[in-house]
């Protein structure tokens, strides 16, 4: 067995869980996002698999979640160990780059050299084990000063993820599976995914950075010097009285751009970037499409059923079923379908047609029926 | 325009209300069948529609109405016109020979030498001046003895329907257009109705059976003398008394068959049959797929919907969604589609298996579900 990294000592795992999961209406919802949901069939949500993914890392004591302040009760009620202070809330959404900065550059005025690791909320994770070697790597490459990321090994032309690209590896002791990135490229159409799939340096983009918290202020920095400006504000007065007005005037006037865009592009454009590709089976659980083939056990005609007390009477149908509200669910002769049946909406579409999902949330918040977003 | 037959005055209609429609769950239910629903989105139910069809041919004072003592109230509430002595209640449900041959004796004993008329409570007429147009050549060819049922000319090569292969013109003044009757076909496959469709000597079978009572009553005793000695007895004590009595003896034990079999097709061997060609429009909404076509004007990539306050975002979607909960049904990319959404029960299918919803109610008889049928 490999000896633990010494960084680990000064390791902080981040999870900001804000996202809604448009791509999951009607199941993921403005006051039940994706994180607060169990998807995977294992009888607790996204976010406490994930918790439980990262406390062996961490320990309960430098797990740190930033979600937004209605969801507060709902996290901590999810978490009951997560300890107060490192429970950072957000008055309004403001994208990634403002959700991690802010947790890095806290973390970094009570630890300094603190090196954090983010981790998405309400992705689907199998292989611990590989996932915790993963990290100690990434903690290893971040404790050098790289900003870092886990890849995952595609096993599929999947054109629902974006990639990283990456080059050569480096030799970075401790962080031997080290592989430097040549760029970042957005979700790809088919062709181009079996390309991908087919050249072999490409990695599914997990949306997971470990850095030192300074260096990733520098790198925000570099590309948002407003932004930071504002982040190092708030920390400065986070864990004083002055927070709340400091959050008021702050918070609401910060940029709102994702880390991919304002960290990884950049840094991988610089050579600062290095991707520890990961042998864990990893599913960011985007859509109905991939609940669907979680839960079909590889199998095309199976249909997946999920909800407590579901009654499906199904001939010949395949697909997923989602039932929130115990009514009886009759199919027939529906292949790859998607039903989500909730007290309110109901979604009927196909697993091809499942990142669609997204545009009708844009349409109904357009047509005025937001009340049951 | 032609003079109205004298047999007219002797013509009772008579509206068997008694199918639950199977193929229509869960829209029609043991408690709500298919003749209480308006389905052609005309604002009153087909019970409503077909009594409406039927007054300017009898008025109010000659439709009797046979139905379940579980409808008599929401029959009542749809027919504030009919008669009480009109009002003929099943105490459970024997079948249309019963429902129809009961209808013929009491109204034979109440007005000898009667014409009856049995015309389905839930199908969909239109060109209402064409019915009439067939209902009264239908009542001379049964003012001469025949025994006359009213066939479709097909439109399309239907296997939902069944159909009357027709022979030769009969030569029966004010019936002109009447034909012989070869036989009764049940509903075909696929390549046996594009022949039938082909040939033009076949017409859809659309339920309808004009008579004398006495000779109806007669062809019943011929091939069912049992059934039609209790037909008797009921009919002697109906108004009477006794009447209670008499149904709660007799009534359960009379055999189950439909007129098709007991009437229809004896008499049509016997050479005693004919057809009058219905030149209206016609369609038995027997399921989603035909309820869809009523709705859709024809055009393929049409979705109907259907349903008080239905609130549906479609994208790139056809077929039928009936609402009946008030909730947002959102469907993106499915063609054809069935979704039939009720307060308990949801169905989702397609048009293409529209035929396959009754096997599933059945299903769901056995396996203990009938709270949802």
């Amino acid at each position: 067995m490999p000896q633990l990294p010494d960084a680990l000592d000064r390791f902080y795992s981040v999870i900001p869980a804000g996202g809604i999961g448009s791509r999951l209406w009607p199941l993921s919802r403005a006051d039940a996002p994706k994180f607060l949901h169990d998807l995977t069939g294992s009888g607790q949500t996204l976010l406490r698999d994930t918790w439980d993914r990262l406390a062996p890392l961490n320990g309960d004591q430098r797990i740190m979640v930033v979600t937004g302040r209605a969801h507060r009760a709902a996290v901590e009620k999810q978490l009951p160990e997560l300890r107060d202070p490192n429970v950072v809330l957000e008055s309004e959404p403001r994208d990634s780059t403002a959700a991690i900065g802010l947790a890095a550059a806290i973390l970094e005025r009570r630890h300094p050299g603190v090196i954090i690791g983010s981790f998405p909320a309400d992705h689907v994770i199998t292989g611990e084990s590989l996932f915790r070697s993963a990290v100690h790597e990434a903690v290893v490459a971040a404790d050098a000063g790289y900003i870092v990321t886990i890849g995952i090994r595609p096993t599929e032309a999947s054109i629902g993820f974006g990639y990283i690209k990456s080059d050569g590896p480096l030799d970075i002791p401790g962080a031997e599976s080290a592989l430097s990135v040549d760029s970042f490229v957005e979700k790809p159409d088919p062709e181009v995914a079996e390309r991908y799939l087919a050249e072999g340096t490409y990695l599914w983009n997990a949306g997971m950075f470990i850095a030192r918290a300074d260096r990733l202020l520098e790198e925000i920095g570099a590309s948002e010097p407003a932004l930071l400006a504002g982040l190092l504000e708030l920390a400065e007065a986070w864990d004083t009285p002055r927070r709340g007005a400091v959050v008021d005037k702050v918070w609401p006037a910060l940029k709102k751009i994702a880390i991919d865009y304002s960290v990884a592009e950049p840094a991988a454009a610089a050579g600062k970037l290095v991707v520890i590709p990961g042998q864990f089976e990893w599913d960011d659980v985007g859509d109905f499409a991939s609940i669907a083939k979680l839960h079909s056990g590889g199998r095309k005609a199976n249909l997946a059923i999920l909800g407590e007390g579901a009654r499906v009477l199904a001939d010949s149908s395949s697909g997923i079923v989602v039932s929130h509200t115990g009514r009886m669910i009759a199919l027939i002769g529906v292949e790859d379908i998607v039903v989500i049946d909730t007290p309110d909406a109901l979604l009927v579409t196909t697993s091809a047609n499942a990142q669609k999902v997204k545009a009708v949330v844009d349409a109904l918040k357009l047509s005025g029926s937001s009340d049951v977003l």
